[in-house]
């Protein structure tokens, strides 16, 4: 049997902890898969005295994970710290750079410098590997860069933050709030104290960029996603999409259009009988969409420790095999500008939730703002009997109540316009919602 | 650049076309991310003179392809012919003899000979691929072999022959007839002219032994595996299911027990509002359970030439970029053998038909009999007006009637002795019709 494949690992955490015991527990299944043994040598972190649960004797222990990317008796470098500067991104510019390959799960360093870095590896002729930073558990990098590769892709998409579908999955479940579903996530350790990354969308986009990279042979650029978060979805949305027959999703959505490739991040009504739409809780789903499969779904944990280990290992298990090959499938080189594709001409269906003062004239002139611009209307709910007494108990007349438009598919600046128009018009009181619908 | 990779395909049918026009209209995508060309050098097929649909001028052609797979200037074989004997078989074994890598997408030439041949491909380092053979287009092998390398896997399972799951969709969408689904299926080439392999639960025993191969490590044994088709599938237990909140699927299930593996093939019961159920018409969909990522299901198209062509050249990307590997994973020689665990011993919930005599003391002879074998019954359903009218229009006394008993879990011992008693009885006028329940 081959020498054995030496692992340095920096950051202990809950993936790094799971990395280390996974990688003992299934010593003699891996030493056969990969035809040599993958042995964890070293690890980085900061705290030598916490119990983390999983044996470190015997292991070097590097108190700098630079120190530990750049000792030469480690062959891999499994950077698990996090965050897309600091001592992660010099960790592991230092490992490339010492002829070292990479295996990384951290999205924001991928996101941010992926392309500097798949420079950095091909170089070397390292592998630069970050399945675990998409998705946890499912293979989906491995699936695209991979299992499609005789395929042109025409659009990725999916659930790819835990959080944010947990969330939206309790408001629905439970007729809860957004405040109170977010503060439960917190308590049961499926939300940070500060959630801004997860429920603002910057989470989803950053695993977005990278998919849409591979996909499309594009660099990886978190600054052409558009960006929308969940935290303005109110319970009254979530039971109105249900009423349609839709779900409240946070997508992230990458396709090619003709001009370019549009990347955007926001809450999506799909239809309730859509498989993306069955997706619960805290899973992760991901749907291809290429010329020669048709149509691929894949759906498994996003996040937890054991899960994300899993897809270190995998990578790990691929180095071990001898597999190196370009980080983002093709040379970095030849991956094309991507072309951001402005929001303003995306084209949709579209929900529209309109708070007016109760008064005759109101809808109408919602109506009249929307013909204005030529948007044909599927549908418009008036609902002042239940809906409007959630907001004003006493249901009086004048109260503000909501008005719901639904689209056909319309563009996004025509949407913006007829929103502005209808505000202008001076019957909306509250700032308007707008969800966008995927029917397909 | 690197060489060309150069192909010969044996077989020129809906997947040998599509496999020749992708990998010419893929190609610059291909070169890029392989970092060399693949090109189709020569082909085998029997009829010259046919219109594929695709140029094939330039091409060597064999009328042999056993010739084909000897030939000096392919580096890899694909074998697109069928059949677990005959030519496809003495091909594979000559291109692999001849150090030529294979790919192929013949699932029971690999259910029958694939530890032979796997032997073979590994003497010679050379790769034996077969993603094509289950699951069409679905990258269901990789993902095990490679993308949950570091996992032990306790249970395998799906929906593995799209037109079984197209008759027991259209049954119950439509309220048909086992028969006349066929027979559309038939006319609209969702189904052989002769349908036995596949409704019987052969083609999907195929595919399930190659995948408990690959999950648990075992050789490939076929006749290891429990097969029952969907021949029996009454519209009225689509029709009962549904009342009971659960839909019939061929399953084929692969896992784990504590004295060795259970591999079955049969109609199940799954909850209609499992993932699992949700998968309708042609499409696949693979269930797969392990220790680090927990649950991981992958759903896509199961037949078709360009989605069975995208596996087959996912498999020759990988030759190409020069991964090689045993084809089952681990080493032919450490694959353990199977042990089969007797159907006798399955342990789940029952749904069990029996047509009996409308008369006084039928059920509760049933009943009886299931309570002395010690089964627990969830439910007991003798709707005589209404279900029991469908056979018999006159509705009149002493007219079979079905009695429908779901119990709990029990083992199939248990199941077949309590029906042999009930028909002891004599009240039984029918087959009796025995569903198992997968709840989870």
């Amino acid at each position: 049997m081959a020498q054995s494949l030496r692992v340095g690992i920096a950051g202990l955490g809950t993936v790094g902890a799971s990395v280390v015991r996974l990688l003992d527990q299934q010593k003699d299944i891996l030493a056969a898969r990969c035809g040599r043994a993958i042995v964890v040598t070293a690890v980085a972190a900061r705290d030598r005295t916490r119990d983390r649960g999983i044996d470190l004797g015997g292991l070097q222990w590097y108190d700098d994970p630079v120190a530990l990317a750049d000792a030469p008796d480690i062959d891999v470098f499994v950077e698990l710290i996090g965050g897309e500067n600091g001592p992660a991104k010099k960790a592991v510019e230092t490992a490339l750079r010492a002829g070292k390959s990479v295996v990384t799960a951290n999205k924001a360093l991928i996101a941010h410098h992926g392309e500097a870095l798949a420079h950095l590896a091909e170089e070397r002729q390292v592998a630069l590997s970050f399945e675990a930073s998409v998705a946890g558990g499912i293979p989906v990098i491995k699936t695209v860069k991979e299992g499609l590769a005789g395929n042109r892709i025409s659009r990725i998409s999916g659930i790819l933050n835990g959080t944010c579908n947990y969330i939206l999955t309790r408001m629905e479940k439970e007729s809860l709030s957004f405040k109170k579903c977010l503060k439960q996530a917190q308590v049961l350790g499926y939300a940070e104290a500060d959630p801004t990354f997860d429920i603002d969308g910057y989470d989803t986009a950053h695993k977005l960029t990278i998919l849409a990279a591979l996909a499309f042979g594009v660099d990886v650029n978190i600054g052409a996603v558009y960006v929308e978060g969940i935290r303005s979805i109110d319970a009254f949305d979530i039971r109105m999409a249900k009423k349609l027959g839709y779900r409240i999703k946070l997508l992230g959505v990458a396709e090619r259009s003709e001009s370019g490739i549009e990347q955007r991040v926001h809450p999506t009504m799909v239809p309730d009988d859509s498989p993306i739409a069955r997706v619960m809780g805290v899973t992760n789903a991901v749907n291809i969409q290429a010329d020669a499969v048709g149509e691929l779904t894949l759906a498994g944990p996003g996040a937890g420790g054991d899960a994300t280990a899993s897809s270190v290992i995998a990578d790990l298990a691929d180095i071990a095999r001898g597999l190196v090959s370009p980080p983002f499938g093709a040379p970095a080189a030849s991956l094309g500008r991507s072309i951001q594709e402005p929001m303003q001409v995306h084209e949709g269906g579209y929900y529209v939730r309109l708070t007016v003062a109760d008064q005759p004239g109101a809808a109408a002139s919602i109506v009249t703002s929307f013909a204005d611009l030529g948007i044909s209307l599927e549908s418009i709910i008036q609902n002042r009997s239940e809906d409007a007494a959630q907001l004003d108990p006493a249901g009086r007349s004048g109260a503000p109540v909501p008005v719901v438009v639904i689209t056909y598919a319309t563009t996004e600046q025509a949407i913006r316009s007829a929103v502005d128009k209808a505000i202008a018009e001076g019957y909306v009181v509250e700032k308007p919602q707008v969800i966008r619908i995927e029917r397909e």
